[in-house]
């Protein structure tokens, strides 16, 4: 009864944690290799990868998602719930997540460590400052922007045209104030008056580099590779050119070490890197994600957004970047997104409504054949809410019995890893019993417009693929340019398989627009943005940090 | 002989560091009392301060020095090394500092943590992220612009005149094309079009509220009556009518700890809270204060620049604030700078010149009448530079034997503790012997014009003060606003006793012009703006971050 009441800050404060020297000794860590961050949080030496290269690779775990509700399937809940669930079936699992932003935390969303009796822990710290990495990203992020006007001001010698600078300054808050500035203005003491903006931290290169980063090396090599402008010659300009690889690497040091942590039921989690889903590929880092893997024989991983985003990326950059090969896919619904999907209005969702869901269910189905196109097994998780109706829970349950495909309601929320028993079972019995033909949809060396438009027409299901005249343009220089080889990084709405975030369900025949393209040689990928991509969110009227208070013992207060 | 050659960083990359839980151990502090943050530095419990707050205070030791030259005096150098020195001689020291911020470190500077053998370590980390302290002071002042920006987006219900926000923006960087911008650009969806601009983190009023602040409640008050803006009928705004002084409380929350690290003989130093000494009151916190008192028999501590800057702030704003009452002012002097007081060309400071020191020692006299006219004892420090010559060392030694001044030569950068036991002993015997009748030189119940005058003419020698068209109008407003009893924080070049930087030894009968006065509520005192203050610096043409690297061990190299 008490447990339907308590806020999930609540829930992570009562939580029995261990200490982090408890949590690494338990994982065979060495005192030397663990740096503690207060008593519950660490950074793991990258030495540790080095000391482990020889050890057998743990089952990497995919969790992913139908198109999601503003709130959210609860695919953070389902992975530590999973996490929790395979440990107490008595196997060594890992989870891997990203790290939030304190943007949206403050904004609309809360934290983003999971819910109710499947969180990582301590929740107000890995919410708030953790240990300081997206701050670092951002001081690295920023401190490039600052080199870059400098050089401008005190003489441009590489002949930065300062209209074709395409590196922006960021924050990591949502501030819809700065999306367009103009900078350096004052008169000559005061820099080179310019357009400028700022993205959320998260969306930043950087980002991206340290999460697809395997070592320290790569780290620098990927950030000198960065292009940050072109010069009066419309040729590239790139952090090697300007000599700050170093000074940025430093700056990231320690930010590329993964942070370890654990869940209410003590389960270890590596939390590190959180990029965008947008505009970036939605992933923890290849670090986090490698570590795991060879700390434990399971490591349970999400991925941003829907299948169509964090998945897609996850399997075509990340896999292919880090030479990563997952067992399996955790295809997260839950009825009310099904619903929303069949037509339900999104304030009636706790409405028993059948009919919705069974038109509703071709989102799943198309998810389902894209995770199918990679030739992976999988389990689809109902993540079941207090609303969800017997009758609505039976058909999904039935439908999925008929097309031959493995289930589990998981009811991690609300009991934890005992909630997630039957899904754990059911992922082990798919890693054993089921194909694993994992291929990548597209291969690097084809060109750019055949990759976007595989996956345009394989995952999204779209008619047709159009290139604005921008995007036409681009196509050229950046086959010129040598970049015409590097992955694909979609930018979509979330909400929708097409790039219009009304069309809920299996929107067909529809035509996806590529608006321009942007070059993240640093990330290794090509982004190709569609619609209206979101880099820096805004504040609602009534931010949630209204409601955020710490108590005179220090308390985090209201973070929910 | 191999010792003169050594880099700081090498010294320091060489020093036989105790882990952190042993420094605290020795300390007596309880394991629950210490956060580590890696094995070398840790938070220290706000709780301590309760525990210990029967504890006989030990005695507070100001090192603060003449008007420096643009490389500084070394105070923080002799900082350290009085703090081993005091160690040596088998008194309980601790050293309190602080925070250095990335901005001057990455563009002209280098490290801001002593130099040779009187370091405080690791000194890569305290002069990078240390323990996220600065990042979560930009973090706190920056959400609290957007919140600014999104409420008059949103309807703009406290009627404020966006032509009157008074808080800036923050990035800890040197980014001088941030100094002026224009934010709210692209239409009706990206907020409202205002002038704007970013100072460095440490010019922040929210770097010196908390290093103000008493604890976690004081702060919390400290942060509502920050004044952000004014409405359209000229009324103040403040945090709290905001409704965010609770989200920017739980945002500070551990910044609030102070941090505890080590000297290169293993002194235990406290470094929490890094303010511009210009534009606002340059000491570490009165948390890291406070509590090395009750830790230590003696706490050696710096405040910024000379004693017309650091020293006048820390006595009448500090002190006040904090009740703190030190026992011994340490004022550091260079041979070089006293030569470039008389008259010495920049370049030329390692000439032998006494005639230019006889000519500069007047830059000294009247620091030392300053700290006279505060009732206080003081040592005066030579800290030895090789170029100095036997001479002009002797000739500063007669002057301060014929004034009957207590003096020290120091030998600190080169020996660490073992070259300052001498500057030791006359601290501690001028403690013992001499008159100690400290009091403030102002009342805060003074008018505002009274304050600054008695600041300019006691402290800094002019014969008579002006206060601007501006600054007259607003000696009104903000005595209507009721906050003439406030005290003063000056902000004025470091580099002259006077308001003209290029004015040195000791000028006279000069005029100090007011240009502008701020109100800092939240810190509690009233800026008076003198000449050009720079609170965002700007990058050299070859800034020092060129030269900054990680090797593939992850060790930092080239910080300076």
């Amino acid at each position: 009864m008490q447990k339907q009441v308590l806020s999930d800050i609540e829930i992570a404060q009562k939580a029995q944690l261990k200490q982090i020297y408890r949590i690494a000794e338990d994982l065979d860590i060495q005192q030397e290799e663990l740096e503690p961050y207060g008593h519950y949080k660490g950074k793991l030496s990258l030495s540790l990868l080095d000391r482990l290269k020889d050890e057998q690779d743990g089952h990497v775990v995919l969790v992913t998602s139908i198109n999601p509700t503003p709130a959210g399937e609860g695919k953070s809940t389902v992975t530590v719930g999973l996490g929790q669930a395979l440990n107490k079936l008595g196997k060594k699992a890992m989870i891997a997540m990203r790290e939030p932003s304190l943007g949206p935390t403050m904004g609309i969303k809360g934290g983003a460590t999971g819910g109710g009796y499947s969180q990582v822990v301590p929740m107000e710290d890995i919410n708030l400052h953790f240990t300081g990495d997206i701050h670092a990203i951002t001081t690295a992020n920023n401190a490039l922007s600052a080199f870059i006007d400098n050089h401008i001001h005190q003489g441009n010698q590489l002949q930065i045209d300062a209209r074709r600078i395409v590196w922006k300054r960021v924050v990591d808050l949502n501030d819809r104030s700065l999306r367009k500035v103009i900078v350096g203005l004052g008169g000559p003491t005061q820099g080179v008056p310019r357009e400028d903006g700022f993205d959320i931290t998260v969306a930043s290169e950087i980002m991206a580099v340290l999460c697809l980063a395997v070592d320290l090396k790569d780290l620098k090599n990927r950030l000198g590779r960065i292009v940050v402008a072109y010069n009066f010659n419309r040729e590239p300009i790139t952090v090697n050119d300007l000599g700050y690889e170093g000074a940025l690497s430093m700056i990231l040091r320690d930010a590329l070490k993964p942070n370890l942590v654990q869940t209410l039921e003590n389960t270890p989690a590596i939390i590190h890197g959180g990029p965008f889903a947008n505009i970036a590929h939605g992933c923890n880092s290849v670090i986090a994600t490698k570590l795991a893997a060879k700390l434990g024989d399971y490591v349970v991983t999400e991925a941003g957004f829907g299948a169509d985003l964090g998945a897609e990326k996850f399997l075509n950059i990340k896999c292919r970047a880090a030479n990563i090969k997952p067992s399996v896919v955790v295809i997260v619904a839950t009825i009310r997104a099904l619903k929303m999907h069949g037509g339900q209005a999104k304030d009636q969702l706790k409405e028993e409504n059948v009919e919705a869901l069974e038109k509703g269910i071709l989102n799943l189905e198309k998810h389902i054949e894209t995770i199918q196109n990679f030739g992976l097994p999988f389990v689809v998780a109902i993540n079941k809410f207090i609303t969800d109706t017997e009758k609505e829970v039976a058909w999904l349950q039935q439908w999925c019995k008929e097309k031959g495909v493995r289930v589990s309601l998981t009811e991690v929320w609300e009991k934890g890893g005992e909630g997630g028993l039957d899904l754990g079972n059911e992922v082990m019995a798919a890693i054993k019993e089921d194909q694993n033909n994992f291929t990548y949809l597209y291969e690097s060396n084809e060109s750019i417009e055949q990759k976007v438009t595989t996956i345009a027409k394989k995952v999204y299901g779209a008619g047709h693929v159009e290139f604005a005249t921008t995007a036409k343009l681009q196509l050229r220089q950046f086959g010129q340019a040598g970049w015409g080889d590097l992955p694909i990084c979609m930018a979509k709405t979330q909400y929708s398989l097409s790039d219009d975030p009304t069309k809920f369900g299996r929107p067909q025949n529809f035509t996806i627009t590529i608006r321009e393209l942007k070059a993240s040689i640093g990330a290794g990928f090509i982004i190709a943005l569609t619609g209206d991509v979101m880099t820096m969110p805004g504040l609602p009227k009534q931010p949630a940090a209204l409601n955020m208070n710490v108590d005179e013992e220090g308390n985090v207060v209201g973070l929910f």
